[in-house]
């Protein structure tokens, strides 16, 4: 039987140690690739380089694993990936990570780590996203490793449906062992931004973003509930961001009559 | 009474044609504050500027119109905006665009016309995106600035569901008037990409994107089939990517005892 081929990717570039543990799980279930930012990549979102050239080399940074690094975002580096480097060759599976923080509730709509597995999901394959929350370079994953195993594993032989990837949070290392899985769905929460102002070199004034996270959501079935007690939290997420249930009462709500006459 | 302030951004840059355009109309509904990126931002999705630092200031652009440019992305100058410029005062409305290109479909994603307005939403404000599906720089405007004003007044009028920005996209000029509006959904469709591949003067390899279109969807009630036909597309977007029909699905699927066993 021919072993799994599986593209690996992150936003905490080629030399994160999210990947180099993400990396050696992988290789207990398939043959690896990976393509992976040349430098950090956190907060890009589904950003693309449209402007902007892209580099892209072989590195050889992981033991017995093809490894490329690229100037691009996470969502260049999969579409690099399947255009350029696999050419005809299709992934069983698309994982990206581990990150270095959270990417639960709407940091999925800010996160590098996500965007890959989202551009797998569109591209149509099985993707995983996986984050750690735990923002230190020093990151403790030993108590992750079993469980990214055993996901991509049920993911491999289970699948995933149609249109959608999994967004996979786990909890930051704890005195207690994390207790199991929940699959739940994203929390209704945001970033409340502080913008702190300082003055450079020259006098000019230059700010740097800072924040903290508000959880309005009193659920018990979404993920910062999930990671809040201690479960790896697993949202399965899709690209279609039409707000259906609005299209109706936009067509009640409006004065169309208006819109017929004045334009 | 006094006038609705409307917030305006994009992803273009601060001087674009298209963001001119939509200052003169919303001029004619309300007072205008501008926070725009001082470059370019296509294909930034929602790209945020966590490890860098960001540049904020005045430039007296639009008569009569408060404005700043900023070194960040359009999410970026959204937050400035609302914690920087704009402070204790409420924005009515927040607009972004309007785009010079198409943010139909699956460019939702990557459109940083989108990320403001999407960033609107979750600051809980009525926000809209606009586009143009006509990349050139010096796209012709003129059958869409009364659109523009109409939707915009009904917004301000009968607001829009909470958690919920519109994607609005017109189509290109063309020889017949619009026929109207379509409240409509995201088309299935997606970018099927091409690296060029070309060697800069030391010889070394550099890549160009680029990439065609490529529209999956017979159904009639989606954004690409308005534009081919003519209509503007109002689809009203939100930001819970929980694929909620798959939770379900991935519980039946997986196999929790072996979960269980092995983790």
């Amino acid at each position: 039987m021919t072993k799994p081929l599986i593209l690996v990717s992150n936003d905490d570039g080629i030399t994160s140690r999210g990947i180099r543990v993400l990396v050696d799980v992988m290789k207990q279930l398939g043959e690896v690739v990976v393509v992976a930012p040349d430098s950090p990549q956190s907060g890009m979102g589904h950003a693309i380089t449209i402007g902007n050239t892209l580099r892209l080399s072989e590195e050889e940074i992981f033991q017995d694993v093809l490894a490329y690094k690229s100037s691009g975002t996470p969502a260049d580096c999969v579409k690099l990936a399947k255009h350029y480097v696999l050419k005809d060759k299709k992934p069983d599976l698309i994982v990206s990570g581990i990150n270095h923080g959270s990417n639960t509730s709407i940091s999925v709509l800010y996160s590098g780590t996500m965007s890959a597995a989202i551009e797998g999901a569109i591209e149509g394959y099985p993707s995983i996203g996986f984050s750690l929350c735990d923002y230190s370079s020093q990151a403790d994953f030993s108590h992750v490793e079993n469980y990214v195993y055993q996901i991509a594993k049920q993911v491999l032989e289970f699948g995933i449906p149609k249109g959608v990837a999994l967004n996979v949070n786990f909890p930051p290392k704890r005195n207690e062992a994390l207790k199991g899985i929940k699959i739940c769905r994203q929390a209704r929460a945001k970033w409340q931004e502080d913008f702190e102002e300082r003055y450079d070199p020259n006098g000019r004034k230059y700010f740097w973003m800072a924040g903290n996270f508000v959880n309005f959501d009193k659920g018990e079935d979404n993920d910062e509930w999930a990671i809040a007690n201690n479960f790896a939290a697993v949202v399965p997420c899709q690209f279609d961001m039409t707000a259906h249930h609005a299209i109706a009462q936009i067509n009640d709500d409006w004065d169309w009559e208006g819109l017929k006459t004045s334009i």
